[in-house]
């Protein structure tokens, strides 16, 4: 059955109704479903009601040519997608004695006895294609109708659904059907700019720019440009998409700092890595958070040397020789102090270079003179000690998380300007 | 026209189909509806086209009694979803001289000119109710079909959804259609337990429980127990959750921790403030999470003291006085170098208690009798030291977070058994 297809993605479970849980494996399934150039058109959710997941799969069928179904396939009562998608097909179960057998052994394996209760998960709709679960006991299903239609079922646990979708389910579906079109996904990150004017910088070519399309995400501290491109090959909607990327990385300059998944924080580790630095972080209202990004990253010990969590003025003072004298005339939160935090740091440490962080993260503690979210981020190397003062506009919460994207940027920023000028 | 709704949300952008964006709009909906006692059975996706726009409108129409559509009513060529409303229900689009006033005014504001553009999102379909926008340019709108159904129309930025829901939306339709039921929701948080061995305390009353309906979730480190409630009154509603709360709570005793947002360093910072106690934490594999984590709570400086980062052993002796025999002796990640950090900090630091974490949070680092996920958690007190061996399962981050929400549950439980003992 070779012709073009159009999916319809069918989520079931009743958490999902009432805002008990993110339908998150509908997006998994329209990205990977996306790339593999398969158009998804429609997403819909049902709850665990037999009448209306018939009624779904019914409508669904009606309009699309590939149906991808996933919950409601576990061991309870609860669990009637395969009942209800073999009514609606009329297709009798039966019971399938290597997925038994197969459930069975998975609970022999922790020493368990099956509860009779999963035998359920081995009644398989007539003429449906057993697709195997090695991560779970509920088998997916594949189910042809015809030359023109492909019902697929996949469990709903996340784990379980993403390794059958990405092994299983498109593999058939791009066997079965006349799969032209590749459409490819870029993320471009930018930090230290605001939406508006990142679309001053490349606004014209957002709006004409029609293969790639691009999008702006924004996001706390970083906005990313999604480039979306379909074509029939891959090579050309790569060589689309770094042309593109070329040319808006040509206009952002240090603006960008990284692509798809890269984090700053990991943009931050490789630099230290490449010019073999040290770090440490002295950090007031950031409360921990700079360092815990800067050691989210595997082999972040190589760079990542010490922080220093300090809420009081006397830490300040006894652990990073923060004269008291300066908190008194500036105040704690004050450029003088965060310039000697950061040098206090970096001399105590005995790292190639220091940052330090004081500000007011709200909601308590702000004043007319020293509002909430007022920030100073310092950093000192071995020939200077520089600042820089920021007032963020959000909650406690968001004011940390702010606060600590642009001590990474600061940090960034420094890496990259001093990049062949090595350690001290 | 008092009769029983049920509702179908309807959420429009082609975003939301590639996995570009996880459809949060549509969760907040349906928590929203279901707490207002209006049954959401059906959710539906299409992208911005407006022949799948129409035939989205036609479905729900034909099984639901309200529709609610968000997205698709910005100022660009993409925002199809008002024309194919108005297709649909066969009504033709006038300008709104107060909805195009307002818009004028909201760009007036901020000493703009408003783009020509902005005008569409003036056109309003006969005989809809506009329903004021204060926070973004786009109306909504609210559509009576005859006696029966309603379709309600709202933006889908999130925020001006949010208020336009809760302010406009869920009023008129409590008061368009016949709402007996009200459903309710608690969360009872638990940690220190796994899923299984909390369905081996409670899946009696998991089973045997029908109203309230109770449901378990798994996270990293706690699992949440949900009873949901359906009553006609509230007074109701809230004596069956207090009763069931209650005998839930009898069977956890400590293992239960919180209800509903709240979260464990909140309860951790709660008990802190009210035994008037004070904190430090020497961390190593949680690389300063959970500072951030302890931090994250307005007014926790009147606790938290003070925070090390220490990744090398030179700094756990250094700052903490570690003896270095015993790190030479039992390595780095150990019960005694735990229990040291813990007593060093809590002696340098001056405060009531102390943490010291020492772990392999991975990928690299472990061997075969200290594998990945090894983790020593230690609490120093005025008179006592104390560590507790775990073996978390995960990659870096997930041992990361379990720990730290481990190193707050080993606090938790200190206060709660010293409640009443008063500071040292």
């Amino acid at each position: 059955m070779k012709k073009e297809a159009r999916a319809e993605i069918l989520t079931i479970g009743t958490e999902l109704l009432m805002g008990q849980t993110i339908d998150t494996n509908s997006v998994y399934i329209g990205e990977a479903l996306a790339a593999a150039g398969i158009e998804v058109n429609w997403k819909s959710t049902v709850g665990d009601n037999e009448t209306r997941i018939r009624e779904a799969l019914r409508t669904a069928l009606a309009r699309s040519e590939i149906v991808i179904a996933t919950g409601g396939l576990g061991p309870t009562e609860d669990d009637l997608t395969c009942r209800a998608i073999a009514a609606e097909l009329r297709r009798t179960l039966h019971l399938d004695q290597t997925v038994l057998d197969s459930i069975r052994r998975r609970f022999a394996k922790r020493a368990l006895v099956m509860p009779r209760n999963n035998e359920r998960q081995a009644m398989i709709p007539e003429g449906a294609t057993v697709l195997p679960n090695p991560h779970g006991t509920a088998p997916g299903l594949a189910i042809r109708l015809g030359d023109e239609k492909m019902v697929m079922v996949m469990p709903g646990v996340p784990s379980e659904m993403r390794a059958m979708l990405k092994e299983q389910v498109i593999p058939r579906l791009r066997e079965a059907f006349d799969v032209k079109l590749r459409i490819r996904s870029r993320t471009l990150k930018a930090c230290g700019i605001t939406e508006s004017a990142l679309d001053e910088m490349i606004g014209d070519l957002i709006r004409h720019s029609r293969n790639p399309m691009i999008g702006l995400l924004a996001y706390p501290g970083e906005i990313h440009i999604r480039l979306t491109v379909k074509t029939e090959s891959e090579t050309e909607g790569d060589r689309l998409l770094d042309d593109l990327e070329a040319r808006i990385r040509e206009r952002l300059g240090e603006l960008f700092f990284g692509r798809d998944a890269e984090r700053l924080e990991e943009v931050v580790g490789r630099l230290l890595l490449e010019t073999k630095q040290t770090v440490a972080v002295a950090e007031s209202c950031t409360g921990g958070l700079l360092c815990h990004r800067l050691t989210n990253l595997p082999g972040s010990s190589a760079y990542f040397i010490r922080g220093e969590v300090v809420y009081s003025n006397y830490a300040k003072e006894r652990l990073l020789g923060v004269p008291r004298e300066l908190i008194e005339a500036h105040g704690a939160v004050s450029r003088p102090v965060a310039l000697a935090m950061a040098a206090g740091m970096r001399r105590t440490a005995e790292t190639d270079l220091a940052l330090g962080i004081t500000g007011i993260a709200g909601p308590g503690g702000g004043a007319a003179t020293k509002p909430v979210g007022l920030t100073y981020i310092a950093i000192a190397s071995h020939d200077s000690v520089t600042c820089r003062e920021y007032r963020f506009p959000g909650d406690r919460e968001t004011n940390k998380l702010l606060a600590s994207q642009e001590a990474l940027d600061v940090l960034r920023r420094y890496l990259l300007s001093h990049r062949h000028a090595g350690p001290a």
